[in-house]
């Protein structure tokens, strides 16, 4: 007998039908003798349809008004589903986020968890009741409405397995678990049963969409047992995210590969080599919110120095105006670009026994004639950066070259 | 400067762009220098769409749950409202049934507003804002969501115009008042200035639909002035509910005529005539749950006696059905009814002081051959059962008798 916590997204409740087989499921769970709680999304579109109105209201929506509305969607499917449970005779009670309480700090929109109470959950549980938690949202001190952000399902869902100490959180979904590589760019890609913290979240940040990244970092500082299982699937044991590295692990240098193309490259080049002038060049593009992700300085000629960095591909034009208009203040000779890169990625905790691992991939790639452009590395990934054009490619050479359609 | 309440219904802010008409018309009201607090209904259609979504999950939808997922509906609307407002320069802030909070009794479904707390609101209201809350919906003790059952919005409104001793309510609708009887069945019918409290709670229960009888009951027991008005015009008056009977009042015995299909009419023939005979009959009916309008006794013959009443049309084959099983046991003669009836009333301050005007209503009718099987008289009403293809022509008959139709 175990505390379960199960998730079911949007997708996995988007029908009537579709609401009433997660029921079936819960049921299952709790025939088996465990207890359970599950956290649901709003059926799918129903936020789209949601934001679509909010978007008719006002350009940019109040943010606290947004997360009102927003918070509905779930608070729709947890009444849905404690009534389709009821059906089955399965005794349940549903909760929103302010009911919980679910309470979050003010950053509406995207308001990051701070504190659960866990009383009223477990005094239904203790009465033998499955507890139903609208994912997504909670409330802040002041007693407004927030929502945790896109995907912020799965957030809420090991947020909650942490308050109450469950023996696993499953994130049920419409894959069966953590893939090699995208199966769609690789056929080959092998379902993992088990995969390290580490290299869920490198995965997770690199782009892989299985699981949203905050949630993989909350299972991991909470040392939350994680599960992503499919929604269709009858008896899938789905991948296992795990903080042990087991003996198989040692085996693979590499366990997963990684694409993102919201990728755009800036190029600063012939600045003078002095103190301070990262930060000049680096300070403005932050301020103006823009996220960087890859960076490389190398030597110019004559005392001045290069920069190239990554932004998301939506602020490249944004971007290279502002330093347009900073180039005679850091005296930069040119400012160029391109916005048709992608960032391709080998992760893999056998990386820190294995050596030679990111000489072998860039001679893979070279032998495919990928030219690469950047490269970012840390303990359990190498990162580069090329043509997007060739992402298709560079995917499936690393996949077969680093032996993962193997079993 | 003034504090009022506007209530908006689900016609009103049934598309995203009439949800704009409503904050300009709140603005409008805001810039003539008066505190606002609006209170609004779901979006038309919304509501049935939840309750669909609900049956399909279980035939009877567990109460708890169906008022969590109904009270969507309204938290949707108010915080697009609030978007709208503020697209206008209108500061505003929404505010859900807890969040107020509004606090009702346990009964889900058809909850009972015990009291409400004004402190934010207030706070609001000195800060310049709009106040914008949901209406249908308030919270229990043990923090559960629940609903006033349908058309709860305008006890909403009342019931938050009583908390803030607000000078005005003001009920927005898709009719720009309240009218001497249905003008779809008389087109001479003439919108009212003023009508008493105590007339328009005659015509809201004997099934005039322009306000919820609930709300009236509400407004009457807290002394709220209420104003029924058109959200489609630009500048009515509309109705205003009066506790004082002017002037005006003195000179016409008949303010309004109502009408009422929904009634069917039950006969039970030759019971002993003893004490208790109609605790025994009418006891039975009572029990199972359904409502007895019109009562009358008669002498039957021998020592016998005939009782008639008036039930719900839909609970007419049940009550014929559960006295046919009493038969025996109260020693009836005859069971037999007719669900073919309607009741026609009018309504008037004025009976009090005018003489015959329930004989002038008689006259009326038989010299149109219209037969009265049943009547029932308060001390401002006469109402008349009779066969429902004579309901038209009984309104017209008794409007042109009373002159409701002259200006």
């Amino acid at each position: 007998m175990a505390l379960i916590v199960q998730k079911y997204g949007g997708t996995s409740v988007g029908s009537p039908e579709r609401i009433k087989n997660v029921a079936k499921r819960v049921a299952k769970t709790r025939a088996q003798g465990h207890d359970v709680v599950v956290v649901v999304s709003a059926m799918s579109g129903e936020t789209n349809r949601l934001v679509a109105l909010a978007h008719e209201m006002q350009e940019i929506p109040d943010p606290r008004e947004l997360d009102v509305v927003l918070a509905t969607g779930e608070q729709v499917t947890i009444g849905l589903l404690a009534m389709a449970l009821k059906d089955i005779g399965v005794d349940a009670r549903s909760y929103t986020g302010w009911q919980v309480a679910v309470r979050t700090d003010n950053a509406h929109n995207k308001a990051r968890i701070e504190n659960i109470d866990d009383a009223k959950m477990r005094a239904d549980l203790q009465d033998g009741r499955v507890v139903i938690v609208a994912g997504f949202q909670g409330v802040t001190a002041d007693g407004n409405v927030s929502t945790l952000g896109r995907g912020g399902s799965d957030t809420s869902a090991v947020a909650l397995a942490a308050a109450l100490k469950a023996d696993e959180c499953q994130i049920y979904t419409d894959v069966d678990g953590v893939y090699s590589t995208d199966p769609r760019v690789v056929p080959e890609a092998r379902r993992m049963d088990t995969i390290t913290f580490d290299e869920m979240l490198e995965l997770a940040s690199l782009g892989s969409k299985v699981l949203q990244i905050r949630s993989v970092e909350f299972a991991g500082k909470y040392r939350v047992r994680l599960r992503v299982l499919s929604s269709l699937e009858e008896n899938g044991e789905g991948t296992l995210i795990t903080f042990e590295e087991d003996e198989n692990m040692e085996k693979a240098a590499v366990s997963g590969i990684a694409f993102d193309k919201n990728q755009a490259r800036v190029n600063v080049r012939g600045v003078p080599d002095k103190p301070g002038i990262a930060y000049q060049i680096l300070g403005a593009v932050a301020d103006a919110n823009i996220e960087v992700d890859m960076i490389i300085q190398s030597a110019g000629s004559e005392g001045t120095t290069d920069f190239s960095f990554t932004v998301p591909r939506n602020d490249y034009t944004q971007t290279i105006r502002l330093l347009e208009g900073l180039r005679d203040s850091i005296g930069a000779i040119e400012i160029s670009g391109d916005d048709s890169v992608c960032k391709v990625s080998i992760v893999g905790l056998g990386m820190r026994s294995h050596v030679g691992i990111a000489a072998q991939m860039f001679r893979a790639l070279a032998a495919d004639n990928i030219n690469i452009q950047m490269i970012s590395t840390s303990e359990i990934k190498v990162s580069v950066l090329i043509d997007e054009k060739y992402m298709e490619l560079a995917t499936r050479v690393l996949h077969k070259e680093f032996g993962l359609d193997k079993a």
